[in-house]
């Protein structure tokens, strides 16, 4: 695993996926596009966030289990490179858990019940003053990740902005109070792209609501996904005039139909009247199909070699492992609690 | 460092102090004494807590780092025996900022705003909803660092016993959730002494209030702290009859006066008047010095060979570190998430 494609001084990037589910069009438009690109130019970290997907799965944790690898490959499928990009499982690196621990000590208690993005994920979620302690406490998790790799870039939704101004405060209490510059202020790059809905025509795309079309998904299911997918509902008859704007199956063909000049005359076709929802899907469908043939036959032959992927995730890990270590000393010398040197304990 | 006086089986004690200043006579008398012989049966383990000192002295860590060996020395300097009770620093040992993290997602928000103990110091400390989130979270910590050692037995004081029904709880979610029984569940052992005063009477001593008589104090300080101590304020002439119960002089003195007997005849002249102060105090006086010289020997014995007791925490250390390590193991492989085996990763 080298960086020698690039200037090893080139920024970090952390990025990374619950492991809770495979990965799906949603996400390749709204994060693994972009960390295709984003690892041509900077050091890029993948984590793959078993533990934090454990804070609202500690009941399921086979569910999370199983996700890492399916995770990673999906990562190898749509072309992230190992030697371009590092993949890591987080609950791997002691160091994170460590370096919560002492951030927990420079955030005040207010301060983590009013984080915007948690309150609307316990909302979205139902799950009231009944929500895990690990779940309220996952923002300073995140800086822990984030502050480990001295990530001074991370791409997020604008719904986690709130997440990073967590990490750089904390960046900032930390190197204030312990009077030194060992931890980095991320920046967050937003996403321009529009988020992909459900086939369903759902916001969110989801394993449980069946309206997501996945990154492994054979050409049976892709075709099934989008033969049955919700397009413009007044659109009844061939002849009727039909709706583009917020019609999923436009949103989709949107973020992948490369051929723009044709995709526009079938979307005035479509808005004047005569041009069936199938036929419109059955473009989707080819322009779908065409993308994720590839993806879904470099999955099928990395399937058939795990301990190939294992082997990258292990390697990618252990790179990880030795940085987080070493952020940790940083932490630890800065706080002054750095006991443990050469096998000796030093307590003067 | 061997149990081999004890039976391998015998239970595990786990206790500790929060290195935040030097031990004195009332953690003798609370705890110590208690140790000593807790030490002849049991495996004990002895937990400088300085990780959890952190969470309240987050922006003074070199008062803590300098308070681990004090607290080392008064260790030894009493008679705890490396042979036979395991002392080790709690921040050395990573894995019980792991096991937090994974029992913090067992417990609800809810639950960890009520711990009684914790409601109590925020009051005590005035901190209201500025607390740091680490304070709130440390008795999940604690959960960590009792169920790490699997300690059956956990010495504390009244207020103390919420702690260890949070404890307790989670053992049984744990056990519960992931279908073992790895986790050992704790029983307090509540100690029967009273509570040693402060020299001015208050109820709690500490360093700052310089009411304390600290087992490291020279012979000269012990002597000054006695003869400005607090009595009886009605017992102004010494024909005047006076008052022994919570008369910091006679709690001292039934604490360490081993002569009962002659104790209760001064008491009863006391009371009767006749009896001035100062002889009293000369009495615990004697007490107190021939209690303190052979603590305060060994301690300035010890104190000259560092290396000895950095040697003494060290082995403690790397013991507990080992069987922290052992539980963690244990902790993921029942919850299905030790994916690391072997240098390689096993994800199926």
């Amino acid at each position: 695993m080298t960086d020698s494609s690039k200037d090893s001084n080139s920024k970090v990037v952390l990025t990374g996926d619950r492991p809770t589910g495979p990965l799906h069009l949603g996400h390749f438009v709204g994060s693994l596009n972009n960390r295709l690109k984003l690892q041509e130019t900077y050091q890029q970290y993948i984590m793959i966030a078993d533990a934090q997907a454990l804070t609202d799965h500690a009941e399921d944790p086979s569910k999370v289990r199983k996700n890492i690898l399916e995770v990673a490959l999906d990562y190898l499928a749509v072309g992230i490179k190992p030697e371009l990009s590092t993949i890591f499982i987080q609950s791997m690196l002691p160091q994170l858990f460590e370096l919560t621990a002492y951030y927990l000590n420079l955030v005040t208690w207010n301060r983590l019940k009013h984080n915007p993005t948690v309150k609307a994920e316990i909302l979205q979620k139902g799950y009231g003053e009944s929500v895990p302690a690990g779940f309220m406490v996952y923002p300073i998790s995140q800086a822990a990740d984030i502050t480990a790799f001295k990530a001074s870039l991370v791409p997020v939704g604008e719904d986690q902005l709130p997440m990073i101004e967590q990490t750089t405060e904390i960046v900032r209490k930390f190197n204030r109070t312990y009077n030194c510059n060992v931890l980095v202020e991320p920046e967050a790059i937003t996403s321009a792209v529009t988020r992909l809905p459900g086939t369903d025509g759902k916001a969110k795309m989801s394993k449980s609501l069946n309206n997501a079309v996945f990154l492994s998904d054979s050409e049976d299911v892709v075709a099934e996904k989008i033969r049955k997918m919700y397009t413009d509902p007044n659109h009844i008859r061939v002849e009727d005039p039909g709706t583009v704007e917020g019609n999923p199956v436009f949103t989709y063909l949107d973020a992948f139909d490369t051929n723009k000049e044709s995709l526009e005359a079938v979307k005035e076709h479509y808005r004047k009247g005569g041009l069936g929802d199938s036929k419109v899907k059955m473009r989707l469908l080819d322009v779908i199909q065409a993308f994720l043939t590839p993806i879904r036959k470099k999955r099928e032959e990395l399937s058939k070699d795990p301990d190939y992927v294992m082997d990258i995730i292990m390697k990618g890990t252990e790179k990880a492992y030795s940085i987080a270590e070493k952020t940790l000393t940083e932490v630890k010398e800065a706080m002054g609690i750095n006991y443990h040197a050469k096998n000796k304990v030093n307590l003067r």
